[in-house]
């Protein structure tokens, strides 16, 4: 609950406040942002911050990227189930306080909020002198119109969507093989895909859908069910120049892609009849296709042309 | 969404799923705890964390503590405005990779649920080398049959209720002040309120509720409009000796009463019938009582016998 008794609250309160005009759900109290829903379908909550990418945003102080990324690890998973977000509440962690800071953040998660027609009903600021990093850790609240399995299937086609770049994992590894060196490419935001798969998600039969985050390429192994995924076209969907960068200063091809999503942030499977309608409708690239198998990753290398196996 | 590919995920599902018999939630895929409420009352989320506290639970490794911390921040908020807790996602911050301490976390969290019939519907462990502690953020959500206005009267009697030592807040001063020395004190576990106060809440009508949190008796202001707080037995609750020793060494006594809670965890006012039998069935004391005023809280010092004015 938010607490309007330092100015700066009361600004925050009045950010969130433009967010509660939802379709979802009707404030019933501003006090306390005390609400009903206004649907009946089943829900799923989603928890997700920015881990150690913080530390790079605290640096360069760009707030903006971190709420997109954090609502990006929220809005990235709650799309493989076709969850529709509605609410979300924040949780805020600066190393000093820094009323800028708050309200730049607040006010950009209203601002992408409304976008979405998401009500923010409340959340904390937390000061933590122990952490050298911006965290923003978020809930998010969706429903589910019409619920549909997720896995691939056998001759399923496998569409990988662009990254922007690293997104929000691996960050530590980055840190460990950059050391002190802080560069614009570790603050770029991850995207958000539920934007472009809710409305792909009513029109087509999406069988497998995976956002590529923390464990990257091995995250396809949930979907697997005596199949394997083929990637055959690793390096189609143009990755950035950072991934070539990291392998180049040493980490090995294999935990490239079981750390890093290497230009490929989100993967579905659909049959090979809406392969094409898919295709024509986003920025998504044919990369592989599902065969029969063990629930084994196999990636043909865009580092070392060689076979990697997950 | 708690992925259960590493062997302590799988572990964390399982404690997890026993927290789903829940009487006010039927969870209807257990992949992604999919779930559909059995009510239809009013509801508020509500976030927090335990602050700066979790590096002195992280150094003694008193896990169990940081979770009572962390549910006691949320479920005595939510008790200000008497909403039942039926749902939380959490999430976990730890400085390095620790699997005894996630499942610990996670263990002791089911339980304290399971008691109070609060469904764990899903969460995140990240991962933070950048921080020198544990963090555990909540987020729950509770139902309101019937609100209630909160809000101190004039000739309402105030009655504290006892705290445990410091709680969740003000560590950071703890830290200015003791420096690298590490205490059992720092690390008691917050009173959980809310299953002394839910019980009241059916029976009296309790006027004013304020959790003494950040800002400790500062938050008081909040539910005075023209009245004023008069605290005369500030030192009623047998306040543990850690606060006199802050005190002691250099926090002057105005900001012991901003910052701690000075052996009172939570405040209540009600009229001075039902006063007798709420004292009857709590350990509650009288502390005060409500005047026409300002929006003061004035208080009688412990440490100086000088009148304070917040």
């Amino acid at each position: 609950m938010y607490n309007p008794i330092k100015p700066s609250n009361a600004q925050i309160l009045n950010l969130i406040k433009k967010t509660w005009s939802s379709p979802y759900l009707a404030v019933t109290s501003s006090t306390y942002a005390i609400f009903k829903r206004k649907f009946d379908y089943e829900e799923v909550d989603h928890t997700d911050g920015i881990g150690t990418k913080g530390y790079y945003h605290w640096k360069r102080r760009t707030f903006k990227n971190a709420v997109i990324d954090a609502l990006a690890m929220n809005l990235n998973d709650l799309a493989m189930v076709g969850a529709i977000p509605y609410k979300l509440q924040n949780h805020i962690v600066l190393p000093k306080d820094d009323t800028e800071a708050v309200v730049k953040i607040v006010s950009f998660l209203a601002k992408e909020c409304i976008k979405r027609r998401i009500a923010i009903t409340g959340g904390e600021t937390s000061i933590q002198d122990i952490s050298d990093g911006v965290d923003i850790s978020i809930t998010v609240s969706g429903f589910i119109k019409k619920r549909k399995v997720n896995k691939f299937k056998v001759g399923d086609v496998l569409i990988g969507f662009p990254s922007s770049g690293l997104h929000s994992n691996g960050l530590t590894k980055v840190r460990e093989v950059f050391k002190k060196e802080i560069r614009k490419e570790f603050t770029v935001p991850t995207k958000i895909y539920s934007d472009t798969l809710l409305p792909l998600f009513k029109k087509y039969d999406l069988h497998g859908r995976m956002h590529i985050t923390g464990g990257a390429f091995t995250k396809l192994k949930n979907l697997l069910i005596n199949t394997d995924a083929i990637i055959t076209n690793a390096h189609s969907l143009k990755p950035q120049p950072i991934f070539y960068e990291l392998y180049k200063k040493g980490v090995a091809d294999k935990d490239m892609y079981r750390i890093f999503n290497c230009g490929i942030g989100f993967v579905i499977s659909v049959g090979p009849k809406n392969a094409k309608a898919v295709l024509a409708e986003t920025k998504g690239q044919i990369i592989g296709e599902i065969v029969k198998g063990k629930g084994k990753v196999r990636i043909d290398s865009m580092f070392t042309n060689k076979k990697i196996e997950l």
